[in-house]
């Protein structure tokens, strides 16, 4: 099979035509037209095996999840899914994988309104590389640079939980079946924020989505936006506890869970600043999407990030970001 | 040096703001927002190392030929250059060929006025991903489908010389110096078909650019058309003698040469398709481009080509296409 049959075999598929999609697959260029007074919201998100997964990985969870990062962008921004590119290297043809990869990467296209419309397939190292495109109101995208002095500081979800599946896979610590499986899921199948950024677009202030680590992420919303943050350890166990409660496990390391909530990475969550005036709109939202919004903190004026201890006390941050050269 | 640093020394640059691009590099997502009336022509392109250009290639031609290749997409469609995303693998670090690539990058981008707006960048093989962006008044893009029974066929510059350049570099044909020299230009350094894309917007019924073969390309046209072409091996003649005729080239073997111009690939010259009542605006916008534009035959009903030979008898074609999987 040569590169033309493949992409013919799994990846055109005869969809109905899509609102604000042109020309998809099959020509030079895909044609997008916004429609007037929409932005084009794009990001790029490039994965490579032992880096961002690993060999033994399935391959729909990956196809799943190399979507769900880059849609985690968009979410982080308040942009609604239109399409995306994709552009695949891979060391051989491997039917089963395609087959697999594909069903699972256009599940989640099809969950959230998005088409393929082009791409590029090629020999090499496997290699993945997804380009999004979303629509969102003029002037009305989520930033990392709108926080201001006194926001609230508030993440969704269950942060740590993919770090934990990491950690399990490389046998630093082990977890019970039960919570291995639930983590391994929020690893390998993470769920993009969109509906949470959908609606964050006329709430929160500033957006971040949670791919190299909570405070990691969170700093790049106040450098942008010139403001210092406050995070509660208090509401850090909280999620921490939330995170670790499941059947079966063994004994609580509240330092190590810390970690893993505030350092963990890969998580694909959003976290966002709202003033504090919105606080009844966010517990309304959380009850409506069923997913926690956990407020962990505030801004203030000057910068860093300050993390308050149980007793009110602040301590120094001791937890860096990932870096995909270092990490 | 981290991630966030590689960015801003070599990717992020404080350019003036450009129309049609509302936000850059530095948050989840960059913001497009196309003038009412256009479409956004999109296109991505996928480059591995030793697959697409050779270990040994001077990393600021790289920097070119990477955003040259996004660049044909979009001249292919007769759109203009607006943006482009960049996502990076590579092994480690390299801060020389990070300047030299990134030198390559942004002088092919500012003279076609094309931003760099967002992207990744990450450890692994080495990878370049690149998604360009162009504008297009609505329903005026060149598309493959757009061929009719009657038109002529023309290709642009100088296809064949990126392919003996491959072949001088594997040892299979030995060139004078000079000739080598030129023929690496374009094997290293193509040329986007911009402006004549741009032109040829009004001119031609449809367009594609040469990746991986003349006839293989200009296959994509035939099928999407519904349509059949003889290609006059007279044409090629003047093509194959025109890329030969070098101070001090060996004898000419002509078969080969032949064989050079139709299937070589990697030209980034345009294939396009027009009315014989366009030959004197073809011939006028050849000389204005000082751009060779070379009529190789013309389309007829039915399918498939036919290569006519210098007797005007059909010969069965001998060529096929690269394909990434099998070349």
């Amino acid at each position: 099979m040569g590169e033309f049959d493949l992409i013919e075999r799994y990846f055109k598929r005869s969809t109905p035509p899509k609102s604000g999609v042109d020309l998809g697959i099959g020509d030079d260029c895909a044609l997008l037209a916004p429609a007037p007074g929409m932005q084009l919201a794009i990001s790029s998100d490039m994965l490579v095996e032992g880096r961002h997964f690993l060999s033994t990985v399935n391959p729909e969870a990956l196809g799943h999840k190399a979507l769900a990062v880059n849609l985690s962008d968009l979410a982080a921004c308040g942009a609604k899914p239109v399409a995306f590119t994709l552009a695949l290297a891979m060391p051989r043809i491997d039917e089963a994988w395609l087959a697999g990869f594909s069903r699972g990467l256009f599940a989640l296209a099809d969950a959230q309104g998005c088409a393929l419309i082009g791409g590029d397939t090629t020999a090499g190292p496997l290699n993945i590389c997804i380009t999004v495109f979303g629509h969102t109101p003029q002037g009305q995208a989520l930033l990392r640079s709108g926080a201001r002095v006194g926001d609230d500081i508030y993440v969704s979800g269950w942060p740590g939980q993919a770090r934990l599946a990491l950690e399990a896979f490389r046998g630093t610590i082990s977890l019970p079946e039960a919570a291995f499986a639930q983590m391994r899921t929020r690893m390998e199948r993470p769920e993009p924020r969109v509906a949470l950024g959908l609606a964050l677009r006329t709430i929160a202030s500033s957006a971040v989505d949670v791919s190299d680590g909570l405070l990691g992420d969170l700093g790049h919303i106040l450098q942008r936006s010139g403001v210092a943050a406050d995070i509660e350890l208090d509401a850090i166990n909280t999620i921490a506890f939330r995170a670790h409660s499941m059947p079966g496990n063994g004994p609580f390391d509240l330092k190590f869970m810390q970690e893993m909530v505030l350092a963990g990475g890969d998580d694909y969550e959003l976290v966002f600043t709202a003033a504090p005036s919105t606080r009844t709109a966010i517990q309304a939202l959380s009850t409506q999407l069923c997913l926690p919004l956990t407020r962990i903190g505030c801004t203030r004026a000057g910068s860093g990030i300050t993390l308050i201890d149980e007793q009110g006390q602040p301590q120094a941050p001791a937890y860096a970001s990932f870096d995909h050269f270092k990490g």
